[in-house]
């Protein structure tokens, strides 16, 4: 299925970037609409008999349990296949076949495929994303793939916005954190893409030998021109963290050395118990600022107990509007 | 339960062999009702509370899908059980103690189950089958084991009369191909059986050595007496290509060679490349032919790409017909 | 969420020692209602777009399908994960964030995770069933820990009430019997809590060195005492089924030798072939005895065919009563 810029009904969501802002704001809109709902009643038979293939390649807590939920309280079905069950491969069924047979079955398919980094590679697992959304008759929904995660993106956003009032100019930092494998990028790249789509005084901040691919910084600068934000990118925490009132963390491997852990890991150790978000350096930001972070987290690792169970964390409520988000998103899409 | 010959509601569903043949016919007709009905939302709620338990012991695709989506459409909910989820073993829980609750809980048993055939046993995993059906108080559907595929292959029937009208007297041959590993014969012993008792001259084609079970092929000649069909095995693609209205094409490993790969791989092995349904013995068949395949298939080892994406394929509406006939099954068994 | 002593709705299920009898004879008598209901269709919707979230660790037969099965006849969803399926490890996610995420999209959250006792440590994973509701918003049902199995132990209950007609007095005999692997004692620890706690005649029957633990002994005694009934140890069979009116069988592992499975099978192994259950050591017993075994059983090592298959025994009615009390749990507590 090609994706569509005019209308999200039958397109693809795969990356935000490639939907037009009045549909992403229009998502989050329909969002808060099921989320404020006086009468849930009126969306409980939506998706009646209709049904969403999951297709999971990785564990997942928040993603799986969210979209099956999802599709419960819209009154349809979510398949959940794990990678193994099926007979995609190389020596076994292709892409095409695969994709062309469940565009008979189900009316949406969503699928989770991220990295093994190890391997180097980065940007194959889109491709693969791709070739599904090449042959599917049905939409097809990333739901994290090796370049992006735009549910939980465009989720940020919506979470943004509830807790701030509005978007223009916020500032936010997404800042890098020492975590002990190099983790996929596909969050950093998403969030940088939507928040300055969106308009807010965007800093990446990160250690140097971190830097996210040029095409997504290039995205980013000019996402921040069209929409009257700024883009900077910071390398360190200190001048990264200065009166922002968003703090999003998040860990993630170095691109440069992707395939190549022994090097990655001699880039990253240094910054352990360093680039970590504690009671400290959230005294730089904002006094009202929020903490988010897309969960699962290292505690004591990645962020501190003190700031992910204090007054400025917002986590739990990022991670309950993914639900809410992809209603939006199952219903408009179907 | 106990197969009945008189009415589909209450039998169970191992091979069609067993049942009366006004029976598939309903289930056929049924499912062209289903496929075609211009109100569904007469049929959403058909098996509303109830449940199918699907147990699988291999990778599926199609069928898994096919069935959880049926259920869904027909307002019911399917179980989808690995082998490795439930207790069912040697030295752990016993068929019959298996069956008895599965009985106690939900509405229907649907199994897959195939071999693995280098250790040899053919027919022991229809023994499983039959055992779970002698202590089940519910119905049980195969949903493939080493003998039998009956819900592939009385889709096939239901495709072949969908594209060419009627069924009898068409000209098919079933013919097998070359593919690296040895795949279990439960597919052409269910089409051989399916399409002579539905009158179709049937011709078998494979090179010596790949001979089904005698068992299938004396029910084949009956059944071809029986019906005003015939049924004649040839050894060569030039013969059995010739004129004919249907290709089906399907890989199968030779029995004699049944739990020893080396043997049986020295035999397959000068047929790579050779056994392979290309455009060029695509020719030799009628010009309005039609190509089936149940998938997956290994593209370009067992068909060629220009044949399989090309005018004559019938594949993918062949696999979508999987879904109305098991609805019509499910909505008619349960 | 806290366990409740007032209502059964809003409160965690993890053991029924925890909850007010008449909270257990209300859930009884609903699952009777449930279970004799002459128009099922008034409860197919009682938990409709609600979702139950399922976690095994193990692998299950009845536990899962009663579950899922239950939550599609009261109109609602199952999701079924495994424990492989999710982030939640000590290098990943805590059980914390685990909870606190699940109960912002599940109504209720249910748990099945029985210990490895080659590695001892016995009640680590009560520990974590109780870490997982000291976080949760929403109910926690424990569907087998290494010291509970509240949902098997209440069912027998029902059981017996619907078998002999009543509870009171009643003799029931809890046997140990010999397997080749040590088993948890969740079921002896709930079955010896519930019998005591309703008023029965108590015999616990093992060979020396299988005690259950001293807590669960003197719980056991106190609700004797308090419910009008009587709790005795034994160490022969031939003592323990004299008269008996139910006999309950499970075979369970030796606590002092948790963790140390050489010489835990030293003690067990002089019992094979000596404590099983068969027709003879049956003569003991009342001769309108009920035999119950909780399932999945190694037939003829734990009981023998001609008795598990004989007019005394209602294993399957009780298997069956798993789905209609755990329907009656799960419309009180969601």
């Amino acid at each position: 299925m090609k994706p569509s810029k005019q209308v999200i009904s039958g397109s693809d969501f795969i990356t935000t970037q490639e939907l037009e802002k009045e549909n992403l704001e229009l998502l989050i809109e329909k969002a808060f609409e099921l989320k404020n709902a006086k009468d849930p009643s009126k969306y409980s038979e939506i998706l009646k008999n209709k049904t969403l293939i999951m297709l999971f390649f990785n564990p997942s807590t928040r993603t799986r349990t969210s979209f099956e939920v999802a599709m419960t309280q819209l009154g349809g079905h979510a398949i959940f296949m794990s990678g193994n069950d099926i007979w995609l491969g190389k020596n076994s069924e292709s892409v095409k076949d695969t994709a062309k047979v469940f565009s008979r079955y189900a009316n949406i398919i969503a699928i989770r495929m991220f990295p093994d980094i190890s391997k180097g590679n980065y940007g194959t697992i889109n491709k693969i994303m791709r070739e599904f959304a090449e042959w599917s008759e049905i939409p097809i929904i990333n739901m994290e793939d090796d370049l992006f995660h735009p549910c939980q993106a465009l989720t940020d956003i919506m979470t943004i916005k509830e807790k701030l009032g509005s978007l223009k100019n916020k500032k936010i930092v997404i800042s890098w954190a020492y975590h002990p494998k190099p983790l996929p990028v596909s969050v950093p790249n998403s969030i940088v893409l939507n928040s300055t789509r969106f308009g807010l005084d965007v800093t990446l901040c990160h250690p140097k030998g971190f830097e996210l691919q040029p095409y997504i910084l290039k995205t980013a600068e000019q996402n921040a021109k069209d929409n009257g934000g700024s883009f900077r990118i910071v390398n360190t925490m200190e001048e990264g963290y200065k009166d922002t009132e968003i703090v999003y963390v998040k860990s993630w491997g170095a691109l440069q050395y992707y395939g190549n852990n022994k090097e990655e890991k001699k880039l990253r150790q240094p910054y352990r118990g360093k680039w970590i978000c504690n009671e400290e350096i959230m005294k730089r930001a904002d006094k009202n600022s929020i903490f988010m972070h897309c969960l699962p987290v290292l505690r004591n690792v990645v962020v501190e107990d003190a700031v992910i169970d204090g007054p400025h964390s917002v986590v739990y409520d990022q991670a309950e509007n993914r639900l809410h988000l992809q209603k939006a998103l199952l219903s408009e899409i179907g």
